[in-house]
């Protein structure tokens, strides 16, 4: 069964978390998928999984995905754009300007590529953390430039829809600012956050709670990669950058200084820009609705969850959201659920009848 | 009925959040709880909610505990210390060093004050958000100092014990020193990086991911508060500041030349150094415990949850954290399911043989 919209066999080029997850997806819809890896392991591991096959004398691609590191992505499009004359060949390096500059300094044939970046990401990488459905419903950046065959820009049209992913078409220029905005600059501000963390005394890490947790998370990146996506998109993150340590400067001389003039208006007026800031970010559904919280009380043992979640079913309200929270050494933990705010009287109403108790506000 | 560690009544100051949510623990203790506040309205919320009772002629409180803003804490300590003049005074400030010194500089009687900091904060604030249990569980920091009675510090490890929450002995300066880094810095951290959002394009942030959602959420503070909170503890929080400057020099200084000499190294350091930060913070139940991860599908329709949970509750295995994914637009979500390492396959054979999908790594 091939029920793709791609026409012929895809080569996936770099067997990690993204071709193997490709490579799963394509296969999941019955296209021919040539797996290749410049580490022979890797390419075995992938091949175990089911992401594809490995190539074959007399192999025809229509399209070609490289999935390699930023770094290297130019160099490997190059390489395959000439190996592959017939061939349509896109990338999903996180950064888009730097490919397409080394392509066009390299003279490369650029009506048969076009750069792509899904958002899909994961802390854990490799072709085991690999899956058929990483990129549904999640943003998958073309990123476009004038030189691009009609041709060329359908196949990959073709490659987004078959995985479940939502098209996006932005300027390869406004790609990086845009994951500068989102994603590079909140990596660095997380990981300088999380540094401060090194050293310091047990008494004052063990007060911690979710907020710092939510804070740092990402800071748990792995380092390798981050260095070549910070470095292949410098210009974009330090332009970002600059204006953030400007404020963070104001912030800092408005603090050595607390009762001086303006020094209060100063600090507020940062907070509530950062309420304003968090106001923009859409939320679940890619909508921007918000949603009631109700928090219940759960017993920290095994079924209580469930046994809450069962009697949210029962009453027929449809739960947006899901956020726990323990309390460290204590036997319970609160449940926040999310639901539209029109609903929420009436499910605070039943699980109130059912013995829950209701905390009647968020988290 | 009374099972609390308290002997008398307790006067509670400020009937915001927490004097509301000290109230209602204390009343549950079967303690009588005297309320009072600057704005009737507010006291008669919170005497509405069942945390006290307005003051009448003749009280005579054993402990009053001080719930209003930092700014003006040290002053209702001096005069309810003045007022009472048998009764232990603590407070619940999120800043510890600067009550204390305006007292001294008030010529306050400090044998019977003894400064406290629970740390139990909630976005939402008021009477309304109070609840019995907010201090479940949690770190309540007692920042002693040379001139407190013993019998100050024993009412204040009573009130603590009957509120559930978790005594840690600091300093007034460690204290200060450790909620700059667990708290202040990260929400000022948070703050700025929200702030870059505002006046971002559309289409820029809605490629945003559950990474700017987690780092930016505590961003939605109130800034009221936040401002007396930081301007009350500014030369701890300008300490960690310059330092996360120092860095954020270095990095930028990195970017500005990223293929210089030393430059992918110093911006590895910093990814790298955030990695172990977030290692040093403690895990679920305040422990440093690692737990395994599981990521199952889910979809997205009301029960789905519920059975999932209910069938993991059957294979008797305890579910120790619970995070859920959706991606925008998808009628799918994922849960992350963490358990103990040692019942991670036995748990991955029961789910899949149950027909759920596993991803099987961290999202």
């Amino acid at each position: 069964m091939n029920d793709s919209r791609l026409a012929g066999p895809v080569r996936v080029v770099g067997s990690g978390l993204l071709g193997t997850s490709i490579g799963l997806g394509l296969r999941a819809k019955g296209v021919d998928v040539i797996l290749d890896d410049a580490s022979p392991g890797n390419l075995s591991l992938a091949v175990d999984y089911g992401a594809g096959r490995p190539s074959a004398p007399g192999d025809a691609p229509q399209l070609i995905v490289v999935c390699v590191p930023p770094d290297v992505t130019g160099r490997v499009v190059a390489e395959e754009l000439a190996a592959h004359p017939g061939a349509i060949v896109t990338d999903v390096a996180s950064v888009k300007v730097q490919p397409l500059e080394e392509l066009r300094a390299a003279g490369a044939d650029l009506s048969r590529y076009i750069g792509s970046h899904p958002l899909a990401g994961r802390e854990r990488g490799g072709a085991v953390a690999g899956r058929a459905d990483l990129f549904l419903g999640r943003p998958w950046v073309v990123a476009g430039h004038d030189g691009i065959s009609h041709r060329g820009g359908s196949a990959i049209d073709g490659l987004i829809l078959d995985l479940g992913g939502v098209l996006v078409e932005l300027t390869p220029e406004e790609h990086d600012r845009a994951v500068a905005l989102i994603s590079h600059v909140p990596q660095l501000v997380a990981s300088l956050l999380a540094k401060r963390l090194t050293g310091a005394a047990a008494s004052s890490v063990r007060l911690a709670g979710q907020g710092l947790r939510d804070t740092t998370r990402i800071a748990a990146s792995e380092p390798e990669l981050w260095v070549q996506i910070l470095g292949a998109n410098a210009p974009a993150i330090v332009e970002i950058l600059h204006a953030y340590r400007d404020d963070l400067d104001g912030v800092l001389a408005a603090l050595e200084n607390p009762t001086a003039p303006g020094a209060r208006r100063a600090i507020a007026e940062v907070i509530a820009a950062g309420n304003a800031g968090v106001q923009a970010i859409p939320g679940k559904h890619g909508q921007d609705r918000r949603y009631a919280q109700l928090v219940v009380m759960v017993d920290d043992r095994p079924g209580e969850l469930a046994r809450l979640l069962t009697e949210i079913g029962a009453t027929g309200v449809n739960m947006e959201d899901l956020r726990l929270e323990h309390s460290p050494g204590a036997q319970i933990g609160l449940a926040e659920i999310s639901v539209l705010p029109e609903v929420e009287q009436h499910l605070t109403d039943e699980l109130e009848s059912r013995g829950w108790r209701i905390a009647g506000a968020s988290l």
